[in-house]
């Protein structure tokens, strides 16, 4: 059990659906937001930094918009289904585009192939979400 | 001038468009998330925090989902117009919740007055230049 | 293996430590700040909400200043001692003051107990961190 | 009168000290995480990115530190002085190390020009604010 499972379990609210499609979206965001930033950095550090310009905004993006995403998904008591509907259509947008331009040179370069993986995980468990939401 | 019109203006990219939208835009997310998390904060000092908990919860998602899209906006080199309008989508959507919530006891509470204020200003801003982007 | 230490396995710059410490201290910022999220949250829905303001307030203070380590750590390529010591040392207060506030009621609030375990496991690890960069 | 001061003069906590200096530097943190997160960009799009690879490094730990440091000072109803002034420390030696770096080529990219400057009113601002709380 994850510590995002154990808060989920521990909310007092009667409503708050802890369902897996939730903790393992979170899970990801965060995974993510630090995958993107480590992969940002590592193509800093890469000789051929000036072909990974692209990769680096991509990995960026992607970050900020899973930090906002797994902190709003944290949030149960006043959730929106609009805004949470909304920040997962952009956070499914954000994880496509990113794992696009990592897998693009993932044969290259090792922390775009992880890094491609972890977007495509979290790309998957918001669209998961975001179907369950309706 | 605003630092973010100087800084959109220096930026090297020919093709990118330092449009007043855009610069209207990021400095409502700015101050919008300033102003989310200050009303957040200032109803948990209310004696009437029990009636205050929605209006905690929307600032939050508010502020979160702002500097997100105030970061994706200012990242113009590698920028996706459809991670833009999909988060732009989402910020116009927080910043409306978060308006009607705060509005809605914006007469008991100066905070909430205002932060309502800054949340329309953002969701305006935000809604124009994803008409703009089309 | 975590996906952090994935990635920073993977970082090309040579001098690049991926020790266990830093691993370890970058996997519980995240940690706590999505515990630090959702246990404000959870508060939020609490009948008791308005004895748990501060507590919302440590919270807050804590995932913030985790999530800003997470990704300071996270980049390695031009790390700065200084920035990286006095960041470590914000993260240890911030976590240390949320963790003594959760304790104070875990056993009225589970959400309280869990959040302060992973303050205390970040606090440990950011001064551990902290200890092995001198 | 910024909204940032609207904000604090609304919060209704008695000793809460919506000081000059406290509004002063919860704008420059804002400020300076914009511009940061800005000067990164230009940089990833100069022709010279490989030299720059130090400068997208310091804008984006700056970044991260001022929007913390930012949410943390507009949080007062439970502030800790702490925790505020280990993160004010922080914040100084985050924006000090990026104008060092923006500054060291600022004839030559007007981006890090006004970044540097940025960050140095941030610094300032933060120093200011760090010698009141004493």
């Amino acid at each position: 059990m994850t510590v995002t499972e154990e808060m989920l379990n521990s909310h007092p609210g009667a409503d708050v659906a802890a369902s897996d499609l939730l903790i393992t979206a979170i899970d990801a965001c965060y995974e993510c937001a630090q995958a993107g930033t480590a992969c940002a950095d590592a193509c800093l550090a890469e000789d051929t930094v000036a072909d990974l310009v692209r990769c680096i905004g991509t990995d960026h993006d992607c970050a900020d918009v899973c930090v906002a995403t797994g902190a709003v998904l944290s949030r149960q008591s006043a959730s929106d289904d609009n805004l949470t509907a909304a920040l997962l259509a952009a956070c499914v947008t954000a994880c496509s585009t990113c794992a696009d331009e990592c897998e693009s040179h993932a044969d290259m370069h090792e922390h775009c192939r992880i890094c491609g993986e972890a977007c495509r995980r979290c790309q998957k468990a918001c669209r998961a979400l975001l179907i369950e939401i309706g």
